[in-house]
């Protein structure tokens, strides 16, 4: 990997931070100056807030704008806010139209007047076009630089076109052909303008069935389908079919490296465009609220527990045991939950099959359930040589692993239908349902066997 | 959204659901006929066993070689062995060499004998070269079908040999410039063979600064460099720089995929290729060998509680409180470990700042274990009425959070400095330490104080 090797991550940050260290500024512009500019913004992520200011300073204005489009959200709007209005405006002045609608969500109003007085109509019109759809909506991912030819006429004058023209935009792997009102007929692979005998026409030689999407749909059926049919790029058209534009598969990478990354991060109340060094205050903020609620959830369980007190006090081994029924459902539960989470956002479990997938999980539980509450009782009359303890602690443990399957079903399958994204509140809720049963199967049991 | 929204992957699986109910198979052929393979694919995996097979059974022969390419490892090794040599080597039959390589690994020694003994004498090279790198790899993810040209040569020759050639392989972006020793010596991007005079040559128009993977190359460094350079196609070369082969962004999508799941999948123990409809005796056994695992962390808190059997008898609220100290540094550890465990998956996060991770978490640990101190510290004294107890807990709960912090960032960094997966065993490891230290803690102080 003669050039990736080199450049892997870990080296530019140690170079940088030798650099600074040794208080050699210029040589940490020369080295920023030598990099892509996702290799300056992966090094700056690594830096924690103070030298990553004094590096910022030192990355080339032409480079600023390419730069700030591959951080996450985090640090940019941090560095967007540290920057004055002139250098903003320089910084913009040298990205196409649809990646400065990228950054517009963290421009001040002024910055962005001035942006928009510094372009031509079109660009402006263009970008007017991107801003007013939703970011996570096909119209919000797309470009406006779609090279488009008509039907009839030969791939002669398309090549003769092509050159007069110089340059096609990124990703240009198909140019769309439209009619006269600009509605997307068909599309013309460059392969094909490359291996067909130039007087054909394009009419005969384009493919008419053409993946397109509408303005609104969500970005990740737009990702579902440059996944399942291998797009490199496909026309974003409006309610008449009329062409608006064009989605690329760079764009679509990093959309789905995004909802992956939320099913990472969302399920520890974590967002997913995290600053690993954004500063202490602001990171404790953002995680005590989601400590808070998984506190609530603790305090119930320890509720449940305490309506048992005096069953405690008088076989004190079953606090000692309790952990285990509780904690043997939250992983059980675990595993079902991550499967249906997963299922239903790549959209293999909907409602067809659902009720199979709750009828399955809960056989699974049942047997789990089984082979490991012999296993738990026997440990348990081997450590308290107690006989209908283990018989308890085994009944309560099949109970929490069937309820724990239907709660890993159920509770995402919920979730989604009241509009919330099960990837972010299934686990806690979970959790919350294991630890409940949990307790109460296994102390309600001994309260009832054993007092 | 015109064709992929008639395409949404529910409404396959309801339609062939609804035929395989009325019994119609030439209704179900129909449909998977009419199907992209990733969209038949989608709907298999959306079926249990049994319907399955029948379904399976509708497929075109000429479509199956696709279709298994697209499904999920544990759903095509089933199907694979159920079908009979001769129906796996006419599938085999349509695809390419490098897709046959991907099956290769499920099929019987002697239908691979049989498939080879189909090639004609290059596709079996071919086939052979592609096999002896590990999947993971660069050389496992490349395809043998670059286009190559001379330097010397103007655009006019190379656009009439493409002409000649007719058809171009997918998603040729570029063509590789290679010399008489077959080493890269560039890349001639399609757009600028499209845009530049054809009198001028390839070396005055070519990229000289290519992005290069050798054979061994991890996929997912392959993967970070497509991500960060926008790459559609790369060559992979050997260590004196020959052109190999090369790989295209479709199946850097799937490697994109397949390391999110991953990290999804692996922390409940599941690995990332499920088949949600898997026989219910194969998906229990695999994951009652992690809930086996969980039990035995299980059993090591409840050794710890043990230990203070006597004190629990005497203060028994200490048994009802002692799950909010596990259960908070468990939540607050499990934020820690999930920024650091995709930290080194992304690689922004390394040894050269490591230590400043670790003292940022330590801190935002001590803030927030601070803060929910008191909290819990209020409630208790209001629920149970006892001052000591209610600060005791609080001092517990502050040991607990630093050591969660502290574990988050150490478990991850240590496992990979033993070459385990962080994503796979950092958060049992985790909550084992959260739940020993919280236990440990909160009790041996209520023993130490409260006795």
């Amino acid at each position: 990997m003669a050039k990736a090797r080199k450049q892997k991550k870990p080296d530019h940050l140690k170079r940088i931070l030798d650099a600074l260290e040794a208080n050699k500024l210029a040589q940490v512009r020369e080295i920023l100056a030598a990099l892509h500019p996702a290799d300056v913004a992966h090094a700056l992520e690594g830096l924690t807030p103070e030298p990553r200011v004094t590096v910022w300073a030192q990355v080339d204005v032409r480079q600023m704008g390419e730069v700030l489009l591959e951080l996450p959200e985090a640090v940019r709007v941090d560095l967007v806010q540290r920057m004055d209005d002139e250098a903003l405006i320089a910084a913009a002045r040298t990205l196409d139209t649809d990646d400065i609608a990228d950054l517009i969500p963290d421009l001040s109003d002024e910055v962005i007047a001035e942006i928009l007085s510094a372009l031509d109509k079109q660009d402006r019109q263009r970008l007017g076009s991107v801003l007013s759809y939703p970011e996570d909506t096909a119209g919000g991912l797309m470009n406006v630089d779609a090279v488009t030819v008509r039907e009839n006429i030969t791939l002669e004058v398309v090549l003769r076109y092509l050159r007069r023209r110089g340059e096609l935009p990124e990703h240009t792997n198909q140019l769309f052909v439209v009619d006269r009102g600009d509605r997307v007929v068909g599309a013309l692979p460059v392969a094909r303008l490359l291996t067909t005998e130039t007087r054909a026409r394009v009419s005969r030689v384009m493919e008419r069935d053409v993946v397109k999407f509408a303005t609104l749909a969500p970005d990740k059926d737009v990702a579902a389908a440059f996944e399942n049919y291998n797009l490199i790029s496909a026309p974003v058209v409006d309610d008449n079919n009329r062409l608006l534009g064009r989605i690329t598969v760079d764009d679509v990478v990093d959309v789905i490296r995004a909802l992956a990354d939320r099913q990472v991060m969302a399920p520890a109340g974590l967002s997913e465009e995290q600053d690993i060094f954004a500063p202490v205050a602001r990171s404790t903020r953002q995680r005590a609220m989601w400590l808070g609620v998984n506190l609530v959830t603790a305090f119930i369980a320890s509720w449940v527990i305490g309506l048992f007190e005096q069953t405690i006090e008088k076989v004190v081994a079953v606090a000692v045991l309790m952990p285990i029924v509780a904690s043997m459902g939250g992983n059980a539960g675990t595993q079902t939950l991550t499967l249906v989470v997963r299922g239903l956002a790549m959209g293999t479990i909907s409602e067809s099959n659902a009720r199979r997938v709750l009828t399955r999980e809960l056989m699974i539980g049942a047997v789990n359930g089984l082979i490991w509450a012999l296993v738990v009782a026997l440990v348990t009359v081997l450590w308290f040589h107690h006989w209908l303890l283990g018989m308890l602690i085994g009944v309560a443990m099949i109970i929490n692993l069937v309820f724990a399957a239907l709660s890993g079903v159920l509770i995402p399958l919920l979730l989604r239908k009241f509009g919330v994204d099960p990837a972010l509140a299934s686990a806690v809720i979970l959790t919350t349902v294991t630890d409940v049963i949990g307790f109460f199967a296994f102390l309600g049991l001994a309260t009832l066997f054993l007092i």
